[in-house]
C-alpha cells in the first residue's frame, strides 16, 4: 500500500516533468546511461535509448553515462570493457545520439563526480542502504557475494544524477526506489549545508518491454538478443533458431506461447502494428512464416542502423575523440559542482 | 586464540619493519593523520604525531592527512572545520613536523584519491564491511546512527593508505583490522587486475597512552586534556581543578587513585622519570604540591612549542601555504596511481 502510494506520487511527479518538458526542454537536464559490460540489443533500445534520443531531439541537454565501475559491482573482471566502451558509442551514433548535444562520457574519468561519494555517503544510514530493494535483486540474480560496491551503488547512482544538476532520470518502476536515495541525498545535503543540488525526477514512460526472441527478459546471457551491431545473416539465424511450439495455427497469447508471442511482439515493436493483427494475419502460416515475417521487418528496422553504425566503425578515432571530449565537459561540470560542495561543507582553505 | 596470532603476526611484520627503516628510511613512505575535530593535545602528541616527527627526521617519506571527510562518518556537522584544519597546522608545525620533508594535505581535496573508493569497495564483501570491529566501538562511541561513511570508512582508509603506496602507518593495536582491511584490498587488487600496491604494514610502538588528567582516555570532550595551543594560564587551570582524592599522602596507583597517578604519569611523560619516584618525591606534599610540580614540568615541555606556536600563527598566509602545497602534490602523487589503476583495469579510452 505504501508502495502504490509512493508510486502514485512518483508518476505525478513524472507526469508534471512530462508537461515541462513540453513547455520548455531547453531548462531541463537529463542522465541516463548504460554499463558496458556488452553490446546494446533492441531491448536496451526500445527499453531506454530510443526515448533518450527522443528526448535529446526535443533539445533537453541531455548526458549519457558509460558506467565502467559498475560492471565491477557483481564481476570479478573488467575485461573487454574498453572494447565495449567503443561499441557502445558506435550503438548509440547508430541510432541517433548526437554528440554534438549529448555528452558521452565514462565513469573513471571524472574523479571530482566519483569524489561525492563521500560526503553522500555520510547522508545515508547502512540500513537505508540494506532496504534497496533493487540492490538485493540485482545481488541475488548476480549469484555473487554482495560487494561493497553493489551495496553502496544508490549513493554513487546518487553522484551520477547529482554531479551534473540533472532533474530527468528515465526510469522503469523497479529503479524508482534509486531515484528515492538520491532526492534523500540531495535533500539532506541541501537541509544540512545548504541549497546546491536540484530534486531529481524519474521519468516513467510507457513503453512496453520488448522481450527476448524466448520470451524472456532480453539478455545476452540468454541468446535471446538481437544487439545492434549484429548483421543480417546473424539476426536471420538468431531468428530462426527460436524457439516456438507444435501448435501449427498462430496466436497472440504471451503467457501459454512464449515463444510464438515474443516473436509476434517482435514484429509489432518494429513495424507499430497490433500483434493479434499480426497473428491472425500469419494464421495457418505457421511459425515458419511468422519467421520469416519477423526477420523481414527486423531487418527493414535494422538496415539504416547498421548503415550509420558501418560508417563510423570505419573511423575509430572519433570514437575516441567522443568520449575524451565528452570527459572533459564532464570533468569541468563535476570539478564546478564539487566546488560548490567544498564551499557549502566549508572545506575551503 | 585467532586474533592473537594475527596479533604476533602483525607484530613480527612492524618489528622487520623498523629494521628496514633503521637500515634505509629514504625507501619507506609514512602515511598518517587526523580528524580535523579541535585541538591537538598532549595525547596526540605523545601517542602518534611525536613518533611521526621522529620518522620524519630520520628521513622516512612522511605525508600527513588531515581528514576532513572523517569528520563527517559520525557528525552531522562540519562546522569550524577550516579552522580546526589551519590550527592543525600550527600544531604540527610548532612540535617540529616539516612541510619541506612532511606533505600535509587535506582529504576534500584530492578527487584521484577519492575516486579509489569505487574499485575498493569491489574488492571487499558487505559482510567484512560489518565485521569490523573498529567500526562498530566507533558507532557505538557516538551514539548515532551507522553512516554508509563510517561502515565504509576502512575502504576509504586503504585510499588514502594506496593512494601515496604507503607501505607504513603507525597504529595502535586496536586498529590493527584496518590494515589487514587495506591489506586485502592490495592483495584483492594486485592479484585481479596485476600489481600495482604495495603491502602496507601497521607499525606498532611501544608508546604508552598518557591519559587525561582524570585518568580516563585525554579527549576534549572530557574536559581532561592539555592542548597544544593552550596557554600557560589555561593549562594551569585545569590542572590546578582537576580532580584528585582525600589521601594526601601521594602514591602512584593508577588503578585506585586514577587522578592522583594521571598526574603523576603526566609528568613522568613529560620529563621521562619514573613515577614511583616522583610520587615518593612528593610523598606527604599532598596534591597541592603535585599540581604545582605537573604544572612546572607541563610549561618547560611546552614553553618552546607555544613559542613556535605563536610564531607560526603570526602568518596565516604561510599556514595556507603549506596545505595548499601539500594537497598540490597529493593531487599530482593520486592523479599518477589512479592512471596506474585506470591503466591495470583497462579502463582507458
Amino acid at each position: 500500500m505504501a508502495n502504490e502510494e509512493s508510486y502514485a506520487e512518483a508518476k505525478r511527479r513524472s507526469d508534471e516533468a512530462w508537461d515541462g518538458i513540453e513547455k520548455e526542454p531547453g531548462a531541463y537536464t537529463l542522465l541516463s546511461g548504460d554499463r558496458p559490460t556488452g553490446r546494446l540489443h533492441l531491448g536496451h533500445y526500445f527499453g531506454t535509448v530510443k526515448e533518450r534520443v527522443r528526448l535529446q531531439d526535443m533539445g533537453v541537454n541531455t548526458n549519457i553515462l558509460i558506467a565502467d565501475y559498475q560492471v565491477i559491482t557483481d564481476r570479478d573482471t573488467t575485461e573487454h570493457i574498453q572494447d565495449n566502451a567503443y561499441n557502445m558509442v558506435l550503438d548509440y551514433l547508430a541510432v541517433g545520439i548526437d554528440p554534438e548535444r549529448s555528452m558521452i562520457f565514462t565513469h573513471s574519468a571524472v574523479p571530482a563526480l566519483n569524489q561525492l561519494m563521500l560526503p553522500f555517503l555520510s547522508l545515508v544510514s547502512e540500513s537505508e542502504l540494506h532496504r534497496n530493494p533493487t540492490v538485493k535483486a540485482e545481488q541475488e540474480a548476480s549469484g555473487h557475494a554482495l560487494t561493497g560496491l553493489l551495496l553502496t551503488y544508490p549513493v554513487h547512482q546518487a553522484c551520477d544524477i547529482l554531479f551534473c544538476k540533472a532533474q530527468l532520470v528515465p526510469v522503469g518502476r523497479d529503479q524508482l526506489p534509486h531515484i528515492e536515495q538520491t532526492r534523500n541525498i540531495a535533500r539532506r545535503f541541501n537541509e544540512r549545508y545548504g541549497r546546491v543540488f536540484p530534486m531529481p525526477v524519474g521519468l516513467l514512460s510507457e513503453t512496453p518491454l520488448l522481450p527476448g526472441l524466448d520470451g524472456r527478459k532480453m539478455s545476452k546471457s540468454y541468446g535471446n538478443a538481437i544487439a545492434l551491431s549484429m548483421t543480417a545473416e546473424e539476426t536471420a539465424k538468431l531468428i530462426k533458431k527460436s524457439k516456438t511450439d507444435s501448435d501449427r495455427h498462430i496466436t497472440f497469447d504471451p503467457e501459454n506461447r512464449p515463444g510464438v508471442s515474443a516473436l509476434i511482439t517482435t514484429a509489432a515493436t518494429m513495424t507499430g502494428r497490433d500483434p493479434y493483427e499480426i497473428a491472425d494475419e500469419i494464421g495457418d502460416g505457421g511459425s515458419g512464416q511468422l519467421k520469416k515475417y519477423v526477420t523481414q521487418v527486423v531487418d527493414d528496422f535494422m538496415a539504416p542502423i547498421r548503415e550509420r553504425r558501418a560508417e563510423y566503425a570505419k573511423d575509430m578515432g572519433l570514437v575516441k575523440e567522443i568520449i575524451h571530449e565528452g570527459n572533459r565537459k564532464a570533468n569541468a561540470i563535476a570539478n564546478e559542482t564539487l566546488d560548490e560542495v567544498r564551499e557549502a561543507m566549508g572545506m575551503t582553505y
